[in-house]
């Protein structure tokens, strides 16, 4: 591999200049070895957000993550892979019924997840307040649950794309971590390493996620989709709406119930849409396009296949959930219809609540968070419950609602149903 | 003092953001204790340099650096106080001849410098090729010297400003060096804390200089100029020219014989005009305008006080100088007038030759340099010697000519006289 000086090349971005492929390689492998140290990782990290990386760049980095470590290969399964994955948001539990629904109909999702940092919450920590479930397998043993029940959401291994677990955590402390060519590259060398052949984003939109504009999630999510189809992985992303929380349950154990709600054939209108959307999206890229996605929420192949995946990871499905001990009441301060509730602000109380945590090393409370009792568009009466709060420690009430003053108005519109999916991006 | 987060501090400058005084200062504070990490302070480094900082968070960063270690007090001394900082050039030995020709005026110069690193050669450096004579003093040896000589050069000590010598080293290695805010600051919390009660900036232009252009060189020089009257520190500066070496010899104890030829009454016009510059407008600045600098060169005041300078640190002043074991002469390769002579390029072989040091351990040749035989403007014949090169280790002589390839320039204009001080900033 050529040789090159981290200083010359922090440089060169630094005078917006563009990096070759030999230099991103260079740069990957000597920072994942640590020849590159973090305190010049963390300044290049600065002048690629503020003086940015063109398409070709952001593939170089992409694909220099994916080479640092492993490469998953389900090129030997009967049938097609499929994953999606969300940016993030609040009350989003679509992962849980969205896997077991896409197995159904013969396509195997690989869905490698992680925990939550921060107010959004994370797939693995709401499955791990089913009792018994756990989140790490081996390799072997995801291949063997591809291949006899069609769909696993477990922990990534540290051996996919180390460069970019070593990356995410100097972003997280030095202020890069909202930097498109990073945030792109370090979405699609999980994936690409992680294997699927297909491949859907949910990139949300909104007060609640990651991208606060539709520009910039657009922005976002054509990269993404770029990034993922130059790589040989079919992809294609939704922008959805994540201006209010998505369903009535945010939290953990909440989450999981009310995934299986949705299994269950029920549920919020808005979750049961989203589900079936990323559904139907991801069966189209892996050529099953003409299924009827809706009749398996209903007819229970959904349900059976949520319970055997459980099952099959040491979970009991028919276990009760986690509960929390202490529960509060928020009323409605007016009569009308709910014209906003702010996704952030409701997810920040349901973090501070316990469903989320604050350092890396902190566990979560299963039963913590919210669960509301009316959705944007709908029509309330003053002194009607609005939502309830949940946890174990009564004190984290208080700082909960200071996160919701002002999160609910109240307004004199027509009640109206939610627009969910904004647009969609293809190759 | 309040409490911050060193992540929304860099957020809050990434995004074009004014840091407040408190927010600097916790951050100075904070990095000095390693509260907050060398990769948080090189993110936050290289959003300064990208996106600059106003006059008064330079001054906030400037103070919290002094704030951030002891400061020296001279207000006891009989004598007031001047110093002189150059940013640096090929050729720049000024200090030497300047500190005792304006002690023999009546006006202590208490010049803390440092040692080389890169092609310009450090103070030390070159007076440690005088045998016996030691740069590190106690602060009372150092007040004593000034008490009874007047002019005393030694090593800063470690006590000073010790945030900056930590951010200095992390920018040496983030590519962040350029940075006016972060330049400015380094040099003026060194020098405030020094304790000198006037100061002149010898800021350099050109291609051996930090600053190539003239609006950099000016725009720094307004704001070092800006930061010392601010704090209470009568400060000027001087443009002046470094396209071209200054002097005729270059390296440790070749500059510290032009020094002493300077000091003889004798030495290169343009050493002998910008050390009576400089000199002059110290002394203007300490309340001695009055005076004839020259006349202490010539009659043997400036000498008198350069010798019990050097003697009271431990220094022979008439014990030979250290030669370098090898020479080589390069020649003229056309008659004519030469019409440039790429300081960079002379600074580099100099370098090279081993004059200066690449890693911070190394050691300097005190021999090694090069001696001009003439300058730009000056006529000469084609084969007539045009320089010499010195080294212990001949192989070093190939590199170094390499360097020099292309650095002079000989044609047909009419000699002339040099132009050394481009423009003088004041308050």
């Amino acid at each position: 591999m050529a040789d090159f000086s981290a200083v010359e090349l922090i440089i060169k971005k630094r005078e917006h200049g563009e990096l070759s492929t030999a230099e991103i390689q260079w740069l990957v492998a000597n920072y994942t070895s640590g020849v590159v140290a973090d305190e010049q990782m963390s300044a290049m990290a600065m002048a690629i957000l503020l003086n940015g990386m063109n398409r070709r760049e952001i593939r170089d980095l992409t694909l220099a993550m994916v080479n640092s470590g492993e490469r998953l290969d389900y090129s030997g399964l009967a049938w097609p892979t499929a994953d999606k994955h969300s940016t993030g948001g609040v009350g989003d539990k679509i992962t849980l019924p969205l896997a077991p629904l896409v197995a159904v109909f013969g396509v195997a999702v690989p869905q490698l997840s992680g925990r939550g940092l921060g107010h959004t919450g994370g797939t693995l920590d709401k499955l791990e307040s089913i009792p018994g479930w756990r989140a790490n397998l081996s390799n072997a043993e995801m291949h063997a649950q591809l291949e006899s029940i069609g769909a696993v959401i477990c922990a990534a291994g540290s051996g996919l794309a180390p460069a970019d677990k070593k990356l995410y955590a100097l972003r997280d402390v030095t202020g890069t971590v909202e930097a498109i060519p990073l945030i792109g590259s370090s979405i699609m060398s999980k994936k690409i390493a992680e294997g699927t052949s297909s491949l859907v984003l949910d990139v949300k939109v909104g007060s609640g996620a990651f991208m606060k504009t539709f520009d910039r999630a657009r922005e976002l999510a054509e990269t993404l989709v770029s990034l993922g189809n130059d790589a040989g992985v079919s992809t294609s992303a939704l922008l959805t709406d994540m201006s209010t929380p998505l369903g009535l349950k945010i939290g953990n154990a909440l989450e999981v119930e009310e995934s299986v709600e949705v299994l269950a054939g029920g549920g919020p209108a808005d979750v049961v849409e989203l589900t079936v959307e990323l559904a139907r999206e991801m069966l189209r890229l892996a050529g099953k396009g003409d299924v009827d996605v809706a009749a398996a929420l209903s007819d229970g192949r959904a349900m059976d296949k949520w319970n055997a995946m459980i099952a099959a990871q040491g979970g009991d499905p028919k276990a009760a959930l986690p509960k929390a001990r202490e529960s509060h009441v928020v009323v409605a301060e007016a009569s009308g219809v709910i014209e906003s509730m702010d996704a952030l602000q409701v997810g920040v109380a349901s973090w501070r609540l316990g469903a989320g945590r604050e350092r890396k090393e902190d566990a979560v409370q299963f039963g913590a968070g919210i669960q509301l009792h009316a959705q944007v568009g709908d029509r309330i009466q003053a002194g009607a419950p609005l939502m309830t709060l949940f946890t174990d420690d009564a004190p984290r009430f208080e700082r909960a609602l200071e996160s919701l003053a002002g999160a609910v108005t109240i307004g004199n519109s027509e009640p109206q149903a939610r627009k969910i999916v904004l647009d969609r991006i293809t190759k």
